[in-house]
């Protein structure tokens, strides 16, 4: 801790409360209170109300040697935005709760906070709640999302259909990639002292793992050309397990061409040097923050003049199974073998 | 763990989810949507919507040596329970996210969730949402609540106006001499093989401290007798803490007498034997999740055959700041000396 830093137990928890959110104005009519009293007060109308949740823990979904904290603050409200979007529902507030050990200053967590904030901005979002503690070991986040839509409007999992389409925004397994890359420079330059990783001409795969966006645009789009999708998620544990989710809850097959994955050039080239299987990577990856999405075949010429989004296969039978077809026509059963916090 | 017992890695996150959630039945008509997709759906028409949440961690706020699971689990949701409660609104929703290490069991998180469950069903709130992970140390309990309250009839802590009326349910401090109780008998059973803490006599301070209760029949009695709070607040960090947030946000000072505090005789017998002041206990222990509320001075006659619900003071002009006064008449000026996780 250097001299201009402070010590967290120097302003308390409420001190440290009043600091952290005092930068955040609000945004949204549907926030009545926001921070400072027991709980916030949100006036949403006739409109239908999401939640979704999140917690991150150190040494498990961060590591805080090469992720710097106003990326994790940012990504940290990403993830949850992309949920509610993945609903077909707008973001309106957030409550961040964080666990701090005493290794952490009132800076740190300023810098924490204003990746926090810089997501807030950009996707039109109220910070309206938390709980701040310290704690034993390592940094703690957990987000908690609330979301608008109109009644009845919001997409669920369950309604895919056989023959339905199965589209995909963006692009896939880059942030696994990046992450890939991040370890390796960890590892190298562990040791080494004034080592200085060379990132050039990687820079997309980089912040698609340390700064992703929420698919806002793609949500907004679909109710522009007036699509509906029958089911969709957000691409977080990869590929393979959002289409098997999608399967379950909707009860059907799918089949998804591993010539249409969308990836990206540098993702590729990364997948080389690291002699990796690139389609494993694409389909299993995860951390994407895309969204998955199955519309009825009658929107087909809609959705294929739509930027950013491939169509990828086709739902199915549920007795079909779930199936990527190979580019030789052999058909691979599709397994979760994405992100697993409990086998990390 | 024994035999019988099951590793959270054998059934992964999505088996632990389904498992954990299988017996929480959907009670209210506000909840549309609960777990399973990105996020909930909940529908409150034209009622405005509460939200809170709490970060609770080992070692911190908790200490599993004598906490056990099940009632941890109770008291996790009964604290956001009790905020939703001291907005005057009705809890409804919770989502729970977990993290835990590798020496809890399938079995213990289980035993944690029974808890959550049988608190759920006592206030009849809905599990809606979450997320479990591994942590590297520890376990971590994240709980958001949401609650509705008629469009305008929330209770802030911003309203209370000189000569006000303070009132305060249930009685002080039990809770914290049940915790100094745990702390000891703990301490003498280490290194005691079969020792056996002698806990007779002491049930009410115990249970405080390990089973507290929200105070639902305190809002609903202040509904019934149409007596509206400017001012509530729940009693969790100590009664001067929350005396003080009043005070703050509503710009005024207060006056509470010292032999108006209601303490319970087993409160005053554990103090005594533990040489403690009874007064610090009950004005700063803490976790009592009693409701501290302000009515109009014309609410006299209400409030004062309310059961339950004692009169402790006096809202006063800002000038005057905050004290306590003593049996003797003398005046001491009420600081938050609550519990804080940063001095813990």
């Amino acid at each position: 801790m250097s001299e201009k830093e402070t010590e967290i137990s120097e302003l308390g928890e409420f001190g440290l409360i009043d600091r952290l959110t005092k930068d955040f104005p609000l945004k949204n009519p549907e926030t009545k209170l926001g921070v400072g009293d027991d709980a916030a007060v949100l006036t949403f109308g006739e409109k239908d109300v999401v939640v979704t949740t999140d917690l991150l823990l150190e040494g498990i979904h961060f590591d805080l040697r090469y992720v710097p904290l106003q990326h994790l603050g940012y990504k940290s409200a990403i993830v949850n935005f992309s949920d509610i979007y993945a609903m077909g529902a707008t973001p309106r507030q957030i409550t961040v709760s964080i666990g701090v050990s005493s290794r952490f200053t009132v800076e740190h967590i300023e810098t924490l906070y204003s990746g926090i904030r810089r997501a807030c901005e950009v996707y039109g979002v109220d910070l309206v709640g938390g709980d701040t503690s310290a704690s034993v070991t390592g940094l703690v986040i957990s987000i908690t999302c609330i979301g608008d839509v109109a009644k009845g409007e919001e997409v669920r999992r369950t309604g895919a259909k056989p023959t339905d389409i199965i589209c995909v925004s963006g692009d896939l397994g880059a942030a696994f990639m990046g992450l890939q890359l991040l370890e390796r420079e960890n590892s190298v330059a562990a040791g080494q002292k004034d080592f200085q990783p060379d990132f050039a001409g990687k820079e997309y795969i980089l912040e698609r793992q340390l700064k992703p966006e929420a698919r806002r645009d793609i949500v907004e789009l679909l109710k522009q050309k007036d699509i509906k999708p029958t089911s969709m998620i957000d691409v977080s544990d990869g590929l393979s397990s959002e289409l098997l989710h999608i399967c379950k809850e909707s009860n059907v097959g799918c089949r998804v061409y591993e010539d249409k994955l969308p990836i990206d050039y540098q993702t590729a080239l990364m997948a080389e040097e690291f002699n990796m299987n690139l389609v494993t990577a694409a389909m299993n990856g995860g951390e994407d923050y895309e969204l998955l999405f199955t519309v009825p075949l009658t929107d087909h010429e809609k959705v294929e003049k739509m930027e950013g989004v491939k169509m990828i296969g086709y739902v199915t039978e549920p007795t079909l199974g779930a199936a990527l077809v190979t580019r030789d026509g052999g058909e691979i059963p599709i397994k979760a073998q994405g992100w697993n916090a409990f086998n990390h």
